[in-house]
């Protein structure tokens, strides 16, 4: 069968596991050399070609629901549902999302991109199932790196003791982005490394029959051996335990075993997790051998050697020169500890790691934990860095308020991927995190301008000790490396002019002072003169400079790469109405509007959004009426 | 020994069994009488009796450091540690609180008051321990109800795996707030009704070696049994998987086997949990009976009957009325379903759940799963009404983001205790959850003024079926019964006008409705005209009326009682900023302060925040000058 003659899922159907095997090869090397131009997760995908073709032969999609956890590992179900002719515009603007999306498809039920989520939501749709006297299977399909998310041990609770028909696929590749930690990870190893005892019963009660009558205390002790051997009818007693049937390990490579399990999994009556261990990267040399995550997800790369064809960047990413800079810091100050959620390659961490394996923590994907434990650290004076992506410490928001914020506590968050992040799209653009931070007592934010601020900023964070205090970092690199040290402190809440200018005033912070510079410039030509303000603390604003401004009643745009609603805009429009209000129209906000922003370039996004200079020019001179008719 | 002899633990270290089990029982009586006249959670500290005396006896707070997880069982360690004679001001205005706080004593080393903390601060502590090479103890105490919590369950994870020194006390009622539920609570059943097989080791390979010689693939079986006989020493396996040293179940009210656990702790290395059964309300007939959990929290009661001395309220409860409104609604609609984390007799779905046994999810202390349980309802076409405290919400938000307003799916959020909630206090104020709402996409907010109007949401929420809708209502009890039907649909983002008047426009909603009648009648008299606009939709504003009150130029003043920041008066002023400015100085918002708002009565926060009548009054005709000078 040729890999371009599937269409639909039943077109898989008929075939033998021989065909199977073979068509699994084409796939493998239309991933290979798909991703080898657009990029994307290649590593997991790989690992699941064998999988997500027995789930399609065995189940009936759409009636029957996969749901993918995290969902980057969703390419081979795409390209079975009929999408094998759009993966040239993986990940790209307008193109082939990396993650299920329901408007691509009737067979995406369910969307993704934060880890964890599936359990959950096949509960859902099992319940539901069972409400409307519906008869299908849900099957969610999740890593074993998802698997000690919060939600997904909460899920599992709940899955365990209601006794719904739910089909989990456990898919164990060892590591999730990153190598897994945790209990959890040491259970699954015991399990993988065990021999296949799963239908055994019979032969223990044999045995059991066989051990001899004793006496005294011994006897109290066989009756519990007896009573116990439920134990060992089966190896995954955590899960049993749970009130899951577990069944395997199953190799995930091998379709007799799929089959196997996944017939046995239909007979079977309440939830039952079936145990697959995947190799990530299957079939790619390169993506195989890789033990500490870099294949997980990648850019364009040649596929002879694997090696990646990003063009170079001038100045260093903007992870590595965070963890750099806080390396320097805590070469001079022993209390400080980085705590990351399974985040230690992403975030840049593999360096302090090797420098302090004893003051690196990688707590798995565990964004709630991660964040109260940053504030225990802190509780007992350590100085810990918590190193979380934008968009994932959203997991840990009652935790931020409810420990750290309102205990005052001393915990800097290193937020990364603040901003969009471009080709992971919608679930994962950092675009929230001023709204869901600023209204919290005793937080400060502030954002960078560039490598240097981006020092000193670690530095102030981290000798504040006034309370928690978050930095701001987006994805991608600086424009120029760092030149400046020794670290100083930057005054909280201090701005600073980038640019005089007598007509107009632009506020804005990060990624967007750039583009507000090269605004003003343009507006030179044209004789209005504009002011440009590096507003690098969100929180709390310079009071003193907008009282000035306030005084010199200049037209003021604010700009950020962050949702309107709540953003830092607002908090100028609160500033100001506090103030008693001002006497003037003179306040214009640009951001993000209030609906979610898809995948692409972060250049296309922004010009999606109307976040260029060139709007940013158009819009200062509709602010400056006289001078646009001098102009 | 005297109970009001005890001034600090020291006070207690000499006493034996038998002279604690005589100071036990005054403190029971300290805490009857007392609470009786306060209120508190007398259930879950009744309970805690003698584990609390024990561990100050074998510790030595504040060197060993105890973490109270949730924190309303701390009140016998807050006697024993110098706060016994302020007990008469318990969760009063400036009086002692109801939960640890650090400002009340060196002895509370971390302050709870949401579940499920206690385990990641305490690994925290653990951790700065080591790192400072100190020597001490770290105690976290965690019920059986809060364990289901997904952040407990990854600091679990994380624990196990990194051997610390940590001992877990497990404080297993049976219930946590309310009757347990999951599969955890099926494992803590299994180990409660189980007999002690804690030390057995050497009778168990006794034993093993006694099992006879077979051949076959019964060897394999019997090799099986073999390794496996750890499985069997404790019951405990679930926690052993973990990586914990499982002891139990200890009598909780027992001093001998609980000063017996504790001293095997003490010699154990690594993380220990101690599963101790404790009875709620221990020692006090009316709590000891309780099985639903009227005796967790409490108000004021008489001590011989149990009778509640509670003043009568003229309206029904709040959760109680949304509560009828839907199981009315759910009557003629199959797919409206309920969820709750844990909150079904808080929430008053008492009802709801005898109605429709199939139809209500309690999933314990779940808040994430709970909404992304709640995301996969919908998605399937069922109508949940996800019912959760605005506090509590806050530890769901990444899955209200991720999953429900993403894929803009229908679920109702009734968003109980939004709002000011008193006694509890900080940790439990509802005042966040529009800044942290307001700002997702596809999100709408409402909130009621009367009970009339809060049916009509109820049935316009899950009408409206175009995305996730919150309904937000307050803690405490409507003014008067409702008395319309059938219920009708409100459009989506309209306000109505309740009052005229022409000098100025008070825009505010739920509770802040009556006093802002109110101060617009004493305005009256003084010929200042205001209107007064329920806006009851914080999202979205409705823009009609914004836009009509900008031409009329008059002075606007929003009131809510939520954070000032990213809350509904920023919304309006960023609504005014997006049309392009307006003319006048005219917006002043008044709300609740950047800081967290202690314990007290409702009315004494709003007096301390001039959230008040005459605070409206007053800031009316400082808007008003002209006016002003004529009254």
């Amino acid at each position: 069968m040729d890999l371009e003659n599937i269409k639909k899922p039943e077109d898989i159907k008929h075939l033998n596991t021989e065909e199977l095997v073979d068509l699994s090869g084409q796939v493998r090397d239309f991933l290979i050399e798909n991703l080898s131009i657009t990029g994307g997760h290649l590593g997991p995908n790989l690992g699941v070609v064998e999988l997500t073709l027995a789930l399609h032969h065995a189940f009936d999609s759409p009636k029957d629901k996969f749901i993918w956890d995290v969902g980057h590992q969703a390419y081979v179900h795409k390209m079975l549902t009929g999408r094998m002719n759009r993966f040239d515009s993986l990940r790209q603007y307008k193109g082939l999302c990396g993650f299920p999306k329901m408007n691509e498809s009737e067979h995406d039920v369910w969307e993704t991109g934060h880890s964890s989520t599936s359990l959950s939501a096949a509960m859902g749709m099992a319940i539901a199932r069972d409400v409307k006297g519906e008869d299908h299977s849900v099957i969610p399909i999740i890593g074993d790196g998802a698997l000690t998310g919060g939600m997904a041990l909460e899920a599992l609770n709940h899955i365990g003791h209601a006794k719904k028909n739910l089909t989990v696929i456990l898919n164990d590749n060892e590591m999730s982005i990153a190598p897994n930690v945790g209990a959890m990870h040491n259970i699954l190893g015991r399990l993988r490394s065990g021999q296949k005892y799963n239908w055994v019963k019979d032969e223990i009660e044999l045995l059991v029959k066989k051990i001899p009558a004793v006496g005294g205390r011994l006897a109290t002790t066989a009756e519990r051996v007896k009573d116990s051997m439920k134990y060992l009818v089966v190896p995954g007693m955590f899960f049993e335990e749970l009130g899951f049937t577990y069944y395997g390990p199953v190799d995930g490579h091998n379709y007799d075993d799929l089959f196997k399990s996944i017939n046995y999994a239909k007979k079977t009556e309440g939830p039952i997790l079936i145990h697959v261990i995947t190799k990530k990267g299957k079939g790619y040399k390169p993506a195989e051998t890789d033990t500490i995550g870099t294949w997980h997800g990648v850019g364009p790369y040649k596929i002879e050697s694997g090696k990646s064809l990003k063009k170079g960047s001038t100045g260093p990413g903007w992870s590595q020169l965070i963890s750099d800079t806080l390396i320097k810091i805590a070469e001079k100050d022993e209390r400080v500890v980085a705590v990351t959620p399974a985040m230690t390659v992403g975030s840049k961490l593999e360096d302090f790691k090797k420098k302090f394996p004893d003051r690196l923590f990688d707590v798995g994907i565990a964004e709630q934990h991660a964040t109260t434990l940053s504030g225990g650290l802190a509780a007992q004076g350590m100085k810990p860095f918590l190193s979380i992506y934008s968009t994932f410490l959203q997991r840990g928001f009652d935790q931020v308020v409810h420990d750290v914020c309102r205990q005052n506590l001393n915990v800097v968050f290193g937020i990364d991927r603040a901003g969009l992040v471009g080709a992971d799209g919608e679930t994962h653009q950092g675009v929230f995190d001023i709204s869901f931070l600023r209204h919290l007592p005793n937080m400060k934010i502030m954002m960078p301008k560039d490598a240097n601020e981006a020092q000193h900023m670690v530095y102030t964070a981290i000798e504040n000790q006034d309370g928690p205090i978050a930095l701001r970092y987006p994805r991608g690199n600086a424009k120029d490396a760092p030149s400046e040290e020794p670290f100083r402190e930057i005054p909280i809440g201090s701005w600073e002019v980038l640019k005089e200018g007598q007509d107009a005033v632009i506020l804005t912070f990060g990624t967007m002072i750039e583009k507000a510079l090269e605004a003003a410039q343009i507006l030179d030509r044209e004789d209005v003169s504009v002011r440009v303000v590096n507003a690098r603390f969100i929180k709390p604003l310079d009071q003193e400079m907008l009282s000035r401004l306030a005084m010199e009643k200049l037209p003021i745009l604010t700009i950020e790469e962050h949702a309107l609603q709540g953003g830092f805009g607002s908090a100028v429009l609160e500033h100001y109405e506090s103030e008693g209000g001002i006497e003037t129209p003179f306040i214009q906000r640009m951001g993000i509007p209030d609906r979610f922003i898809e995948h692409g370039s972060v250049d296309e996004l922004l010009e999606e959004i109307n976040l260029t200079t060139n709007e940013f020019v158009s819009k200062i001179r509709t602010m400056v009426p006289s001078k646009q008719k001098r102009a």
